[in-house]
């Protein structure tokens, strides 16, 4: 069996990607999502090892020594990191892992995990983008333009994902992302153990052929 | 309109890349097949720029010279070429073009056109593109030995490819490809129009932000 596929989501904030990875979830069997290590207390009704996986500062800093995670940061004086150990035991186990998390910290998971596919996310326009962010209702003026000027400057790294998803209709855009994992599939760095069957039995055939 | 995508189609001999073009061809509005010049004379039932754009030697060096051909090749005696101007007029009319043509020269036009998209088709595996050979019953043990070694030899570019695709079934093998060709579609290579207009509409708003 091949390896699950890594799944780095990153998108403008507004850009819907909360609802397509819960609806990805819900519709497909293959995908699991990554959960994340935090310092951060738990919430009112989040669950150990299913919002995340709650620790603390010291068992933290000994993971990061220990490389047991593939990246970190530290927001708000709390450390959020993705756990190296659970994402690859799903992905040995052929599960899709889905993770969503923002530009910088793809960047550094396309470092150490080259074949991981890395999606971005965005509405069919800007003026949609603006239009989503004020339907909300719930923001004022001056977050909506903050957050369109850190959409603004998260655009410039758009070249360095695999593919660019248009979230217009949520169902359509889920269908196209699952079918940009199933294309992913046939790239030649996700079907090495394909390549070296057919080449050792090749290279058999040619044998008898000298 | 974005362009469309340079198809370019390598793989086994025996793998069935001709049948899988046509009936790509036959089954989507979206693929132009390109078409070859070649100084060789036309064969019975051949037509100038059906099967071939036929001319001769003079003619085919100068388009050489002249940087019209994207790749080119001698075979037994003749030129074999894939003229630049046809498949980017093709191109800039959003079709999809497909290229039938052998490793080096899918190697030639990935440098020369770094957009166009690269599937390399193999059967399931090395004993059904043996089986594949035989069955046709045309060829002696030798030449399909040979074209075993050939395939030997070949399956060493695999990597090289965007995408592999396994030809099993033909029907599903058509579908696959016409959504990789799809996938294609959302590489930010291939999205370099959408980009610019989201950027640079952010780019207004940001500065309303200020």
């Amino acid at each position: 069996m091949e390896k699950g596929i890594l799944i780095v989501i990153s998108g403008f904030s507004g850009a819907g990607k909360g609802t397509i990875v819960k609806k990805l979830l819900k519709t497909y069997d293959n995908y699991a999502l990554s959960v994340s290590m935090t310092t951060r207390s738990p919430r009112e009704g989040e669950r150990e090892g299913i919002e995340y996986f709650f620790t603390d500062q010291e068992s933290f800093k000994r993971e990061i020594s220990a490389g047991g995670l593939i990246e970190y940061a530290m927001y708000c004086g709390n450390y959020y990191g993705t756990p190296r150990g659970y994402v690859e035991d799903q992905l040995q186990a052929g599960r899709d892992v889905i993770l969503e998390i923002e530009i910088q910290g793809a960047l550094k998971i396309k470092e150490q995990i080259p074949e991981c596919l890395l999606l971005f996310v965005t509405p069919p326009s800007a003026k949609e983008l603006e239009r989503r962010l004020t339907d909300r209702g719930t923001e004022s003026d001056d977050v909506i333009r903050r957050r369109l000027a850190r959409a603004s400057e998260e655009s410039e790294g758009m070249e360095a994902y695999d593919y660019i998803v248009v979230n217009d209709k949520l169902d359509e855009c889920v269908r196209e992302i699952n079918g940009l994992v199933d294309a992913a599939r046939r790239a030649p760095v996700r079907r090495k153990a394909f390549i070296k069957e057919i080449r050792d039995e090749l290279k058999e055939f040619a044998k008898g052929a000298e």
